[in-house]
Order: structure tokens, then C-alpha cells, then sequence
């Protein structure tokens, strides 16, 4: 199938990639930024353009924008009963009406940076139609990218990239903070490395709240409060500290 | 040599399997609970007691209790020139005083839930002693129960343990929190395996504030306010969705 990816970010970026090694041909990569479309199209072999007329034919229409930048590129599109795809989380189907009588969502739940390659066969993949055929034509579509493809709909896919931001985002985020603090006192983020590798690694086996370990589950108040007292001087990172062992504590002490 | 544990919890049980394979002899397991001093003691094939009036002679003594527990077995343990450690992050190793003239610190740096063996060699262990003839003891039998060993004052290891918090226990529990969103939704959390797995493997190679991903971090306002949206009526999620990505912003964009 022939393929018109609108974005350049890492989503876009890694789906291309895979739509390229799934057999299918990228013709065209569109971007704001016409820098940032043409490394994009190089990668894949495609035209590139940054203005949204002169947008190539093809099959299918991908756009991966972030939220904020989809209705623009909605309201500037008319692709009559061409499928035309999202790839967005938080977004409902019908923000495509305007563009297409065939829409639908195709939700890759994975975090992709720009630095690491992934293998996009593993990755799930959540889909959703305006329509039972367009519905199949989107799965079949997504099986040729990932063994792991599953319909949706709105309120499950937006319950879902929430979860993905707490498992995935906000876990990283942390990872950052302990990495702060530990160069403040020049100790090493090697040293954490055992810890959060066992962190993830337990959750293949266990439910994540059934080894649930630290000073919180234990309800260990010293140690809480020498850990505050450590983290006085820093507003954002006390104020982490208390609402999460808080929460570690309401749900374990049912409370 | 002799050692004598006291306390039956998560790392007092690890650290007696660790010390029994590194060659040692467990002769006794004190806990004020009969019968978890006793489930340890069998495991290592050691006597138990819970009255410490009848702690039994040794070459060391393991202080290896939460925090809150550590004065009052101090309080009634004189053990004169014995070497006396405790295993704990963020206690000074000045609470050992009234028990001993040779006490220090070895605290391993690890997760441990009772369900999941750990290969004790890996662990990071810091060590502390009141002097360096007492460092050098301790130092000498930590490298027998592990590879990677070393010296630490209790201003770092405090740091330390809470980088740990964060890495880990926290980190843990947003595993929890999300797993809580898909549930009520009656998704698998199988969806977020590959995701957690993922945000754990890249930071072998990246530094994490390099590889962070989200609406926050893109600053894509709309996705961030969908989100809160979604949880609107889980005041704790919300709270702790705002600040997580008010953090990431803060962190990125350096205001």
C-alpha cells in the first residue's frame, strides 16, 4: 500500500520505519517544519513537503502530530473517502470527520525515543474504525506491523495512554530525580542500576502491588521523615516525596 | 565466622541465605516475633530466640530491622567489643555507640521482596565503621557476599537511599496506580509490560533525562488537560498527574 505519513516526530518516525519493513511504500512525508520532513524522508526513501496542498495520493493517510497540532492539519485536509488514520491516545475518532468518510486510530503503545530502535513487532497496538470494514482494513493494516493488535475504543485507548504515562513517563521522570540527587552528593547513577532493573524485571512475575517494598508499605515514619528532612531545601522534590508515599500508603492501609 | 542476625524481614532474609552460601555460620536469628525468628532460623539452620538476654556469642551481630525498631534492641544489647552493624540507609552509624566499641554499616542496596531470589554477588553494598581497622573488617566480609563493595559516609548514603525511593519504590507503585486505571477499565495489564520494560532497558545506555517521553515533556497542553479530565474524580491520581508533569516541565524548561 502506498502510505502519506503527516508528521516527524518519534512516533511518525519509528512507524515509518516499520510500515517501510512491513512491505509497504512511504510516498510522501509531510511536516511543518520542511527540515524536519526531509531527514524523515530520506530514511524511508519518500517525497517530503511542508505544505499541506500539495499532499501526494496514496492508500492510506497517517497523521502522527502531537494532539495540539491535529486540528490544524484537520482543517486544512480533504481526502473524500480516503482511510485516514491517528496515531494519538487521548483523541477521539471523530476529530477526523472533516477529512474523510473512512477514519480511524492507530494507537502504538510504546515509548519511542529518537536515539533507540525498537522492534515495532512487539509493540501493542490499538485500533479503532468508524466503520466494521473500516475497522478491518486498520487491523489488517496494524497486524502487518505488530503480532500484538487489539480494537479499542475511545474511553479504553484514553485509560490506557493515562496508564502508559504513569508506567512509562512519570517512571523515567523518577529515574531523572534519583539520578539529581545522587550527583549532588557525586555518587554515581551506575549504583541505582541493579535496583531498577529488579523493579522491572519483578513485574513480569508479580502483581507490582504485591512486592511493593520501602519505607512507605512498611509505614517505616522515621525513615519517612529523615528522607523529608534530606529533601527540605528542595520544595518540588518534598513535595513528590510526601504525596507518593502518601498514596503508597492509602492504597496498601485501605484507608 | 559466627554471625547473629536480628531481625526476620526481607533483607534480613537475604542477607542470611547471602551470608550462609558466602560460607558463614548463622548460629542465631533473633526477632521480637517467635515465630518469624523461627521461619528464618530453619531456612538457615540456625537457633532463634526472641529475648534478647539470650543472644548467643558470635564474631557479628546484624542489626537488620526498619528504623523505627533499631533503638529499643540497641538499648537492651551490650556487646562490648563485638563487631555490631546495621544495615539501614538512613540511620548514622552513631546509634550503634552504647552497643559496642567496633560498629559500622553495611547497607545493600536492593529491593528485596520475599518472593523473588536476587543474585546477592550484583548488589551494591556500602559500608561504614567507626574506625578504619573496623572498615576494613566490614569491607572484607561484604565482598565475600558480593562483587561490588564500597566505602560510603552516612550524609551519601542517605542520599542514596533516597535516589532508591525514588527509583524504585515509587516507581513501583506507579506501576500499581496503573495497573488501578486499566483495571477499572477491564484491560490487561500485559498492555504495559513491553512499555515498563522498555523505559527500564533504555537507561542501561541513555542518561534518562535524555530519553524522556510524554505529553509533558513535549509540553503538548492539550493531552496533559485530557488526561487530568480523565481523572477528575480521583483527587490522589490527579495530584499526583499534575505534579509528576509539572516536575518533567520544570526540569526541561529550566524555569
Amino acid at each position: 500500500m502506498d502510505v502519506v505519513l503527516l508528521g516527524s516526530g518519534n512516533v511518525a518516525t519509528h512507524l515509518a520505519k516499520a510500515i517501510k519493513s512491513a512491505g509497504h511504500q512511504i510516498v510522501q512525508v509531510y511536516s511543518r517544519s520542511i527540515n524536519n520532513a526531509q531527514i524523515l524522508a530520506k530514511q524511508v526513501n519518500a517525497r517530503h513537503t511542508n505544505d499541506l496542498r500539495n499532499i501526494a495520493d496514496a492508500d492510506i493517510f497517517i497523521i502522527s502530530v502531537s494532539d495540539d497540532a491535529i486540528p490544524q492539519i484537520v482543517s486544512q485536509l480533504n481526502l473524500q473517502n480516503k482511510l485516514t488514520l491517528h496515531t494519538s491516545g487521548s483523541t477521539d475518532i471523530a476529530i477526523l470527520n472533516p477529512v474523510s468518510k473512512s477514519i480511524g486510530v492507530l494507537y502504538p503503545l510504546q515509548s519511542f525515543s529518537k536515539q533507540r530502535t525498537i522492534d515495532f513487532k512487539t509493540i501493542p497496538i490499538a485500533v479503532e474504525g468508524n466503520s466494521d470494514k473500516t475497522t478491518s482494513e486498520i487491523e489488517k493494516f496494524a497486524f502487518g506491523l505488530s503480532r500484538n493488535v487489539f480494537r479499542l475504543n475511545f474511553a479504553k485507548r484514553l485509560a490506557l495512554h493515562v496508564a502508559a504515562v504513569f508506567a512509562c513517563n512519570f517512571t523515567n521522570h523518577l529515574y531523572t530525580l534519583a539520578e539529581k540527587i545522587l550527583s549532588k552528593e557525586s555518587l554515581d547513577f551506575e549504583l541505582l542500576k541493579p535496583l531498577i532493573k529488579e523493579t522491572a524485571d519483578r513485574i513480569k512475575q508479580y502483581h507490582p502491588e504485591d512486592v511493593q517494598t520501602g519505607p512507605a508499605v512498611r509505614k517505616d515514619i522515621l525513615t519517612l521523615s529523615k528522607h523529608k528532612e534530606y529533601l527540605n531545601d528542595n520544595a518540588e522534590l518534598n513535595n513528590l516525596y510526601t504525596l507518593l508515599s502518601q498514596s503508597i500508603i492509602n492504597l496498601h492501609y485501605d484507608n
